[in-house]
């Protein structure tokens, strides 16, 4: 038997879509994720995937908190495009959202979010381009019910794209000049 | 600010439904998981998440090979309690499932499957009750088209549950007997 590697089984994977959050004193920032899971369930611990270019990543490994917003199906794209197409290095996202300051001191995005948690960084693995991050959760929000925004909902209905940056990013794909981080 | 863990936030979080198999010699074994991601995309890797009461866990600890299967949205209900609420200490699971053996030597189960993919083991984390296990994708396969299985529609239309060995168990709710080992 051959070996192949067919980019499209990758695309049967099922996630969310979620804002990541970190800050460390007066510097925060948010990005786009949809690899957010939860790892045990006692303790409560959830694991994110972060692209090491992204200014998110550096925040968390020097802050070892980060926060996650779960969006709701309904978020608009202009918004996913505020947090995950563009760099904190050039605009403060931020500034464009409403969030609160969370117990670990973590922004908490609340447009478009269904609940907010925050996590402490307990351990980290780095793997190639990306480093999983795994924090036990200190703190929860549900804000309200809806239906938490799905990533085949992103991409099949609202047209998004995966950018060179997430770990699904599929390089036999057309290369964009688009980027998060 | 007083934290507070509300286990409705972890509900939010949008996964698939998969079968994850490995082999050591003859000894081979499948389970259930809802926590299948990819982690990078150059090399293409994947992240599962293993209860180490399982005996899948024992197995790709030592053979360091695992296969999963995407399940699609119209997979039955005994199908997903054939390889979700058994132990493969109890019975052989795989004699009533058409697999196939891989590239690896992992079987990959067909039935019910969208498609197929099989990793070599790069690291693994313990943490508690689970481990994250991280692998390189050496093989995969597209079976068909199709919509995937996603655990929200398990939950919410199967009417499925997530038994208390499932990272995504909720200790809050009331106690099953059942398992999956």
């Amino acid at each position: 038997m051959t070996p192949f590697i067919d980019y499209k089984v990758f695309q049967n994977l099922s996630y969310g879509l979620y804002i990541l959050t970190s800050a460390e004193g007066e510097k925060k920032n948010g990005q786009i994720i949809n690899t957010a899971v939860q790892v045990t369930s006692d303790p409560p611990r959830v694991s994110v995937i972060v692209n090491k270019a992204n200014l998110t990543h550096d925040i968390i490994l020097r802050s070892n908190i980060f926060g996650l917003s779960v969006l709701d199906a309904e978020t608009p794209m202009t918004f996913i495009g505020l947090f995950g197409f563009r760099s904190g290095r050039d605009i403060d996202k931020l500034a464009k959202a409403n969030f609160k300051t969370g117990f670990t001191g973590c922004p908490l995005v609340l447009d478009h979010a269904l609940s907010v948690l925050e996590a402490e960084l307990i351990d980290h693995v780095s793997l190639g381009t990306h480093s999983i991050f795994i924090g036990t959760v200190v703190n929860t929000e549900v804000l309200r019910e809806g239906s938490p925004l799905t990533y085949q909902y992103y991409h099949e209905v609202l047209r998004g794209k995966s950018p060179p940056a997430a770990p699904t990013f599929d390089p036999t794909e057309r290369p964009q000049s688009s980027r998060s981080t």
